[in-house]
């Protein structure tokens, strides 16, 4: 492999190379274990396609059941229309379903469906926000050019008036806007959305005819049942999702309204395994367990466990946090540590003591988190932060 | 699903939709299963992915192994390696792998490398050639802008001539070239390879330190055991794979070698589900299984028995009929047929009578064809090419 490993799963990116893993064996629940056979209390959850813990039973099953049948055909299975009825039925705004394998295809097709509706190429995109890594979103520049972002104008997140300001610059060219349910950009703070700015955002569509599309990748089916933004009672016009709606299983989404239905048609969009049933038998399962197990409510529960233990161990220590997003997505930042080293110094401690966490990237709780798994996972954050203590102490 | 389908497995997009099953129950081997209960000797391969036949035992049994541990994880598993070296250890050009799930992620990859390694942004594509279905290569242009290609210059395959025209263009801004092992453009006439035509833009390349990538995404351990233009003797920079690779599950590959190491670190390229174990091991069990079974020479022995027997069939008929590509990706078009109203019919008349082949894009021979599959498919064919007589005769 080109450098070692490439991708957000590279350790050699990370400050604490050393102390991490780089190859997994297995997973159960919310434990996994690397290929040295050390076990870990997942907090990363595959960075979010697992959702209900590894290996669910319910998922598994669907999955062997459809894999002795078949995967990838001469055409879609049963398990098709099933998945695109439920995700219809549970998906506030949705009246129809497209599949394809990566979230970044589901953005892409968004995107595309979007210009084919409004015959408009300029689309709004927030500065920083994750949409995916094909050229026209990836945030490493490296092998793109200019023309890949020619159509896209940025605006800041939460800051209705930049949104308005790039809508006007797109003036009668604007296609639509691309927006994740809250800002959760590494490595910074992540910022709940403002529900006045998405329903300004959804008003400035409404205005110029231009789409609304929510980018539920990273969120969707982890903080609600249906769209993410269904709590604050905006509903776009197109949503693309992956990660954890299978559990793992290689799958996205785009949803959409009627109002794009004759554009999602005539784009011509497709892959090899866009069609393939085991996926899809794994997402009717996983949307079926997470609604049964109330899982939303089971990761929202562990997750607010955990982050007031953390702020009640780092008060203790005397260490300056902050604990930003939802509690089903935590994420852990130290006041003043503007090169991360006392981020790189907790994860790298963690990681040892058996807690698997990331000192950049948005964290990820999974409905398998047992009480006792963030009892023992708050062990060893406590250490952690006692050596985050030591080293203050040292400079 | 917008339109009942999208891509390509809708049959709502075949002139014979009535007569295609849209569902697809299961497979086996070289046959497969509408939702109707209906069975199909399979010359689709469900486009390409499976090339051993469906549910091949070897390939099964790696898939469930590694499921029992795990599948998308916080890191690739030892597979990633084991596959790496597999590939690179069998395909002459290549130093080192990357994995992605689709073909076009792979051939974009391949872009963002070739661009990221030349400083340079002109990439050249032989005109009609599909290499994924992405904004910059998806063959309708619906959704998609003028910018989203304005760094491709186009050739005409095999036509030396015209990619030194094009590669004039681009100037000294020329990245690479993209191409694939044969000209493959539904609904044409396949077309193999010139070899002079291959070592042309070897040379062309080379002249210029542009990048040669080869989009083996559809031929790939179909036509070769390496890249398929080894046996032309010409080595690509780059090449892109998926399709084959893992016998339907779901994965892809860029090769390539040293020269464009440090450019392939420095791209940043990602997907949830790029590290995800199950389909490498799936891979990993396949290209034992193809070397060890001898899988393209089967291929190409099943191949050329259906393409002689056929060609006796039509003249039999007295019908003119063209075959065109390699044995194991058959193909037949028909004389004068401009309209595709009698590859419409073959198609119907065939699919109705238990052969699943296609009017408008190749076919797809697998391993597990047996000469009794052969033999029944000719019997189907040769009732088909009676009704094409007629047609022909009542016009």
């Amino acid at each position: 492999m080109p450098g070692g490993m490439y991708g957000h799963e590279s350790v050699t990116k990370l400050p604490v190379p050393d102390s991490y893993p780089q190859f997994m064996s297995r997973g159960r629940g919310a434990h996994v274990w690397d290929v040295d056979g050390n076990e870990y209390i997942d907090l990363m959850c595959s960075y979010g396609p697992v959702v209900l813990g590894h290996q669910h039973p319910k998922v598994e099953a669907a999955v062997r059941a459809q894999e002795a049948k078949g995967d990838c055909q001469n055409g879609p299975s049963a398990r098709m229309v099933e998945l695109a009825e439920a995700l219809v039925g549970r998906v506030r705004h949705a009246d129809w379903a497209m599949f394809a394998k990566n979230g970044c295809d589901a953005t892409t097709l968004a995107l595309m469906i979007v210009r084919a509706a409004t015959g408009h190429r300029k689309s709004l995109a927030a500065r920083g926000s994750y949409h995916g890594a094909a050229p026209w979103c990836t945030p490493e520049l490296v092998g793109t050019t200019p023309e890949d972002r020619a159509n896209l104008i940025y605006f800041t997140y939460n800051d209705l008036e930049s949104a308005q300001a790039a809508a006007a610059e797109a003036g009668d060219d604007f296609a639509g806007v691309i927006v994740t349910p809250f800002r959760h950009d590494a490595p910074l703070d992540q910022e709940l959305v403002d529900s006045s700015f998405a329903r300004g955002l959804r008003a400035l569509c409404d205005a110029s005819g231009a789409a609304l599309i929510l980018d539920d990748v990273r969120c969707g089916f982890r903080l609600h049942l249906g769209g993410s933004w269904e709590p604050i009672d905006v509903d776009p016009d197109i949503s693309a999702w992956s990660k954890a709606i299978a559990n793992g299983y290689a799958i996205s989404a785009v949803l959409g309204n009627d109002r794009f239905r004759t554009a999602a048609t005539e784009v011509f969009s497709t892959g090899s395994f866009w069609f393939s049933a085991v996926s899809m038998a794994a997402a009717l399962a996983t949307l079926e367990a997470v609604a049964e197990e109330r899982a939303v409510e089971t990761m929202q529960a562990r997750g607010q466990a955990l982050r007031a233990k953390l702020d009640e161990q780092a008060m203790q220590w005397g260490i300056g946090i902050r604990q930003t997003g939802p509690a089903q997505m935590p994420f852990l930042t130290f006041d003043g540590d503007v090169d991360l080293t006392m981020a790189n110094a907790f994860a790298a401690q963690a990681i040892r003591r058996g807690v698997f966490l990331h000192p950049r990237h948005n964290w990820f709780v999974s409905a398998a988190m047992t009480e006792e798994d963030v009892s023992r996972a708050l062990e060893a954050t406590n250490e952690a932060f006692g050596a985050v203590r030591r080293l203050q102490d040292v400079e």
